[in-house]
């Protein structure tokens, strides 16, 4: 089973004060360029991996979704998510992602905001998608870029004019980091950004868009303190599609 | 026109040095890797991009290709390689990659080696090797990976125990960078591997592997130097194909 680190109370507790946990989606910076690699969801039916507090699954029925399943190995965010909906097209189901099944051709979209890097049984979880993808469906996924996981010492370098360079090592070692991110020993999975796209070739899927995300003149404009997101990329957003 | 520095003296010089010149294919610890990933040239009509030396060539001739075009912007790399054979099915011309033209669906297989990051316009590149390619058609190429290519001050920082870390910085600032190699002044292309990616699904191309490389156990029992490689990826290969 992944490691339940959001059902940790100290982590729980730091995660929802971030941003994106207090302002959902719009708390997200990426989430106008993930956004835009969405298809029309109206009539689709859509699975959320990893659905947190659930703002994307309420996002797609207000987009005209019929019917949404949330799934999360974190029953802390699964009754948060519960809280925040009586809307009868979202389903919210406490599900181990190591080791899900989903019914055959089902689905119009998948979906999932940073969570993959926490699975380990990645090919599975990409098998079982795409058989769970309707002819012509799509997967459309975030996850930290292995640029941000790779480092045995994850952190900035300030240089003598507060230059920041994020310094990088066993990029082809992957597997399992350790990090301390409101909590001890937060288990994630480094994977080059190969292994993601020849997985999902290899599961049947055709790459139809990748962006190593970085913050927009505007955001920078508005929120300087994204600017250190232009020096490395955090996260990557990708497209795939299941052939018609 | 593409800075053509491998026409400069001192660069040649300490360029013809180098393991991959002197010994070709197997001078290159990617080859074996790469060469996994070409399709059967038995019979096939093929164009090398930034043919260099020309091994290349002569290897996919050896292997039963019919006809092979060689393109370089540098006259002394041609006149090296035109020195090295006198098969008539091998054809070495000088080109400017920025302007290519070719002609429609007449190629099997379009390779390029650690070129396309001195190309500025590879939109217009990707367009041209796409239509110069047969139905079914693969276009196979290395080129430096950006980790390798984003840092201001390219380098590795050595720690206390000598561990080795690659500080990165401006990924997202796609364009030109200045480097000292073999000769001061070296232009190379930054761009984003999702860059690479869109471009060629924008032309037409299905991405079907790419290869962050690294070296494998065997080289690195046999070459232990290659162990920095295994920190951060210096290239990258990759496969994409036109539809049948």
């Amino acid at each position: 089973m992944t490691q339940n680190i959001y059902d940790d109370e100290a982590f729980f507790q730091g995660y929802s004060q971030l941003n994106r946990s207090v302002n959902g989606l719009d708390g997200a910076p990426e989430w106008p360029a993930l956004n835009a690699m969405l298809p029309d969801v109206r009539g689709a039916k859509v699975v959320d991996l990893g659905c947190g507090y659930g703002w994307f699954c309420r996002n797609v029925c207000e987009q005209g979704a019929t019917h949404v399943l949330g799934l999360d190995v974190s029953e802390k965010m699964l009754n948060k998510a519960r809280s925040m909906t009586s809307d009868p097209a979202i389903e919210y189901r406490r599900e181990d992602l190591e080791q899900l099944q989903l019914p055959a051709e089902n689905y119009s979209l998948a979906y999932s905001s940073l969570t993959l890097h926490y699975i380990q049984a990645l090919p599975e979880l990409f098998a079982t998608v795409y058989q769970s993808l309707l002819p012509g469906g799509h997967f459309v996924f975030s996850a930290e870029h292995p640029i941000f996981t790779t480092p045995s010492q994850p952190g900035w370098i300030i240089g003598k004019n507060g230059e920041k360079t994020w310094p990088i090592n066993g990029y082809q070692q992957e597997g399992k980091r350790i990090t301390d991110w409101f909590a001890p020993g937060v288990i994630k999975q480094h994977r080059k950004l190969a292994t993601y796209i020849n997985l999902l070739i290899g599961a049947g899927f055709i790459i139809t868009r990748l962006d190593e995300w970085g913050p927009s003149d505007e955001q920078l404009a508005t929120t300087p303190a994204l600017s250190e997101e232009t020096e490395r990329p955090m996260m990557f957003l990708l497209v795939a599609q299941k052939p018609r």
